[in-house]
């Protein structure tokens, strides 16, 4: 095979729609901007990767079990959180074109500009400039350093600019009646606060001792101004987040650990090693006392798919200060003086994961284009070479010809395998055509019944990867697809 | 064994609390109401039967596909399915107490009492007359009968009402900044209109023949002004729903078929015939030519946990007439003169389940106390016979003592079954004590390692419904397990 044609990120945009992986939201009504539909076959790659991950989680290991909370949440768990008063980005307008901005994201295009022009230095002193105001809150001075720089609006062309404001991106809602009664509360900007009001519920009726973990799923909603990159950013997403509740002076163990560990789920659900990398934070969260993210090679660079925190006991002491209710565990193992570790509020390493940016790096991964056959012969062919385990259908029936019994031979086998794993049955069509079609949504094998199967119960195996076919009995079939479509596989791997 | 010790809701909400199955949201800062999580044994259960209706719908039917459409949606999404118009409650105060009632609740309140005194005729007539006025939409009418009938607060106890007024029940919040740009948009009440307005890009790219089916599973949510029952009626709740799209003039052949489909599903993951029936629907929604509801008997009386709705066009004219994007099929099937059916807007037979009211039926049916043993030694026993494939775990394995080398034993099997289904392994206590915490659980199997064990490898298997125990070789384990806990034994009895 000769050298893969080059592939983008609107290649992948476009595929993604067209085979029914990822659709615009609300499209008939033009959209709805950095909001995403998962398609028929989007749906199942992303719940096998989300099945996988739970189960990676709370089926390998003993000391870790799931929750599901509401995205709904008492409004003081985002006081306690630090939500309320600080997830915020500075805005600003600018008067001549209505348009709004991120004041930091102004800044560093300039940043950008200077840096591409050869003033690598100029460009260091503008970031570090813009943090410190930023980190000051002091928004007039930010302002003042967007007119001295000569940031104009790219629509209007003027710096006629209004004051920097901070703008909070949590969504809020009113429940209950418009009476008086009525509380605004927000859309949970992430999932972890659902695990840490729940830490004494599920550690008290689980009887879970310390180290143990809570894994979780579920949407999470910002309001991006300036979202971008398909669904790497989205205002709608998902987290697949664990928080590993440690006993405090042990929790940078921990925290490599699971950093290793978690880099290993990566590769086994099949990111190369070359495309994943770490990434160190300098700069740490107000919560956290080491960061790390876990990044992969998208089409636009590498960018975080999962980041790995020790969180220490931040958000268990502010719950606690704020709800009066004591956020502790009792360690009844014994110091190196024989006595109890005791009373303490657990620290945290978390291990948090975008679903939808899993997503996006699995497909990105797995979309494919190759030069096939050889001479004359030889094309592009677009095949998702997707870990088999992850594949919308794990595999396509073919009877050869629509008549003489083929199609009810290929539906015995249809009903045969189908309480087993998801198959897809077809009968329209050549059966090249057929399987090109299986190729672009990542089918891993296609199973073809023809003339001699009515004679011998055999069928052909083509497997999607390398073209290949095998002729094999139909009682066979089981087991050769089972295990090499089964969540096993990949759980085996971790 | 004697006769079972009645069980009341209230046994089973503090059960599914103390046992990990669900807690109130956000309880340490007391609670939000109307709002539930999944403890770390409900969302196991949860999840296995969400798991268990998505491959019933898109595995076993080879024309029915999934979608995943975002919650967020475009509002002209709400006004094509009539919801920013018509979907409210109509809602009154009283003055002197400031506390609020839906009217219409305050009038079947009134209508109850007369039915308890005997007046059966008169009930009727007042829910007749409500009935005319709501359709009506005379609120003023509706507010002089409640002073009429000398309805009064139950807190003020006076008849000090305000005007009436329809309150929406959709939540809603701003998308995008601040500015001029931003956008009213509404939380999804019903996961259905994501499937609608997606109708043609899964037809198109998935090259779908009519009839076919699209799957959803997902989150909605209402702003009930009364809600209860438990996970009953929730503000945030859980859909999973399937839309059949057919040709028009079949859909009552197919409204048949689902009906009886669903019901059989239902009976596949352990509910009880006797304790299921059908509600035909008398009074239709506007978009409805036939309707039913399957009940599960609660124990607060039959309550619909699905519903079966032939909803004809109405969604796809509406989005086509508001999107101006026509929702058309080419069917090209032959009609009875040998010319194809050519273009139409699809019918559409609906089934929709609510997640957390699946959820709760099998936890109730599964809650069973009852007299264990004889004579002296009888007591009573509390145990979760839930089907072994929707069990928290599937398998506990227990070492008798923590001494020598049975640990060692167990852990061994725990980690050869672990990657194949959920195992729970356990060390402390006397074994006894184990057994009742995993009854209490649900866990259908018990897997004790004794002394034996490290002579012969074999081990006990204590089975949860009948306590009876048998002696099996550790190499049989898993095909002894495997099977009984498996997703397919419920696949195959639909």
């Amino acid at each position: 095979m000769s050298q893969a044609p080059a592939t983008s990120l609107q290649d992948i945009v476009s595929h993604a729609k067209e085979y029914g992986f990822v659709f615009p939201s609300s499209e008939i009504y033009d959209g709805l901007q950095a909001v995403y539909d998962y398609g028929q076959n989007g749906v199942e790659l992303k719940n096998n990767l989300k099945n996988m991950w739970w189960k990676a989680m709370t089926q390998l290991n003993d000391n870790i079990v799931g929750i599901d909370a509401a995205i709904f949440m008492h409004p003081l768990t985002w006081k306690a959180s630090g939500h309320v008063d600080g997830f915020n980005d500075p805005m600003i307008d600018n008067k001549d074109s209505k348009k709004r901005y991120r004041a930091d994201q102004l800044l560093e295009g300039k940043a950008e500009q200077y840096a591409a022009e050869g003033q690598a230095e100029k460009a260091q002193e503008l970031l570090n400039e813009m943090g410190r105001l930023l980190g000051d809150n002091n928004l007039e001075a930010v302002r003042e350093l967007i007119i001295a720089e000569g940031i104009k609006c790219p629509i209007s062309g003027t710096s006629n600019w209004t004051e920097v404001r901070q703008f909070n991106l949590m969504f809020s809602t009113q429940v209950g009646s418009v009476a008086e009664d009525s509380n605004l509360i927000y859309l949970r900007p992430e999932t972890a606060q659902g695990i840490f009001v729940n830490f004494l519920n599920v550690q008290k009726s689980g009887r879970m001792k310390i180290p143990f973990g809570i894994a979780q799923i579920g949407k999470a909603f910002r309001n991006e101004i300036v979202a971008r990159q398909f669904t790497f950013r989205m205002r709608e997403f998902e987290q697949m987040e664990m928080q590993f509740f440690v006993r405090p002076g042990t929790e940078m163990a921990w925290y490599e650990q699971w950093r290793d560990t978690r880099l290993k789920f990566h590769q086994a659900v099949g990111l190369p090693t070359e495309k994943l990398k770490f990434h160190i934070h300098e700069k740490l969260a107000h919560y956290a006392n080491a960061a790390v993210d876990i990044e992969y090679q998208f089409p636009f660079g590498f960018r975080e798919i999962e980041g790995i925190h020790s969180r220490t006991d931040f958000d268990l002491k502010n719950h606690q200060e704020l709800s009066k209710k004591k956020q502790q565990y009792f360690d009844n193992d014994l110091d190196e003086n024989g006595k109890p570790f005791g009373n303490y509020i657990p620290y945290v390493v978390e291990t948090s994961v975008g679903a939808d940016r899993l997503f996006l790096a699995v497909f990105c991964n797995a979309f494919t284009k190759e030069m096939v056959g050889e001479g004359e012969n030889q094309k592009e062919r677009t095949v998702l070479k997707l870990h088999p385990a992850l594949a919308p259908f794990k595999a396509a029936i073919f009877p050869l010809v629509k008549k003489d019994g083929l199609p009810e031979k290929a539906r015995e086998i249809e009903k045969a395998l189908k309480t087993e794993f998801r198959v897809f049955y077809e009968e329209r069509d050549a059966i090249g055509k057929r399987y090109t079609r299986q190729d672009l949504i990542g089918t891993p094998f296609c199973i073809a019944v023809d003339y001699q199967t009515l004679e011998d119960n055999t069928v052909t195996i083509r497997h999607r990867d390398s073209m290949e076919q095998e002729r094999v009995h139909i009682s066979e079939l089981k087991a050769k697809i089972g295990y090499a479509v089964s969540e096993q596989r990949i759980l085996e791997a971790i």
